[in-house]
């Protein structure tokens, strides 16, 4: 009997680093709670995350429609390998946590690319084709799963905070929190962050910082995107003007508490 | 004699897409007005955006303490061929044009290990050896250099406007603008975006707003992002209180007209 799957996605190139042992002892974590872990170490499987139009089963002289010919392939249950078994995780998960280091402000490549190729239209997005029905945000496939972005950082903890020079992390992670996450109807929640992650002198207090969010990973509550179908937004995809009269910036998409 | 010279950085799997037409046409435009252009196609390329240990020479047992094993092994010039080759373009470069559809809101895989690869610490950022001083922003290697983003989406205009549900183009790229651009000291412009591409059917419209974006690659005003070093960040790298004061997100890192 588990209390829920978790699907643990990371992309570190050394086991032997603090990203390496906060892995593994998040998911020896969770499964002595009583969870079931599933694990994506990208760096570890030699993933691939390159879209190319293999992925559409084309060869060198076909034409690529690259949104069209990969949903087509989805849809006939023809995607690489590789890619139709990290789907088939993704599926069972109730939850996610996305460990990386930041690089660049942003995800390592190998792990963009995972996004990049597994949440193919279709799959992760689409239209209900009985309906027409908009899969997408509140009405995403994945909505019922949550996702938790783990990240470690170089700089120092200030620096991603409301007036920090690298931007706020959840401004910063705007893309995978709510454009990637909240889109495909996922519950995002707030970042985990290890900033000053090269100084890291602590380890057991990291680990514990870390483990304190796990606990909760199906209590807390997400961050309260507005969802899209229910008046927040007009056909064009823009706030409300009588919402945050006036206001711009990507905390107008955040509901206030 | 020429005019400058441009590296036009591109990532679509499909050579006769819009995205391909766009790249040729804008590449032509440059050579006809006077620029030298260096491409780096990265599909046609077949790049390698993994950041692995063979970067740094490592072997399967070596540990790999990724930031300072890559450092060091530029500082010996013992890259790879293929990323020193990169370095050696941008070197060269007045301006670079980075070029890509946008997917899951940020850059393809294959363009994000670009940055990640080649942008190594030593090259990109780092310490004066003899001084200490910090080669980051306004003091960055790449102060001089021009960076223009131009991105092709499926969402529509109001969607990365302002007030639109994707997220503001300039802050959905803070990390790429402000965290890679600015950082190494390029002059960040503002993206040049076409918006519900998958529709386009006006194409010389969308090239005609290209090509004269193009034409100021030179003349135009960057994002008048904050300076580092002369007094608007506290040493935590936070905006100073008197700056702003109360405001958060990314918009306060940007200096008012």
């Amino acid at each position: 009997m588990t209390r829920g799957h978790v699907l643990w996605l990371s992309a570190h190139p050394e086991p032997q680093s603090l990203s390496g042992s906060l892995r593994r002892d998040g998911i020896s974590h969770l499964r002595a709670g009583g969870f079931e872990v599933t694990e994506s170490d990208l760096y570890a499987m030699n993933w691939n995350p390159v879209v190319t139009r293999q992925d559409a089963g084309l060869k060198e002289q076909d034409r690529f429609y690259v949104s069209a010919d990969v949903r087509s392939t989805y849809l006939h249950g023809r995607l690489p390998q590789d890619v139709a078994a990290e789907q088939e995780k993704l599926r069972a998960a109730d939850a996610v946590v996305v460990q990386f280091p930041l690089w660049w402000y942003g995800m390592p490549a190998i792990l963009k690319g995972w996004f990049d190729r597994v949440f193919v239209s279709g799959f992760a997005f689409g239209k209900e084709p009985a309906t027409g029905r908009r899969l997408r945000f509140e009405q995403g496939p994945f909505t019922g799963k949550r996702a938790l972005a783990a990240v470690t950082l170089g700089d120092r903890p200030a620096s991603i905070g409301p007036r920090g020079k690298s931007g706020q992390l959840e401004e910063l992670l705007f893309g995978l929190l709510h454009g990637t996450f909240a889109y495909t109807g996922m519950s995002a929640l707030k970042p985990w962050a290890l900033p000053s992650a090269d100084f890291t002198e602590d380890y057991d207090a990291a680990r514990y910082s870390l483990l304190t969010r796990l606990d909760r990973l199906f209590q807390e509550k997400p961050i309260p995107y507005r969802p899209q179908f229910t008046g927040h937004y007009t056909d064009d995809w823009e706030l409300q003007p009588h919402i945050r009269p006036g206001e711009t910036g990507i905390s107008v998409h955040v509901e206030e508490a």
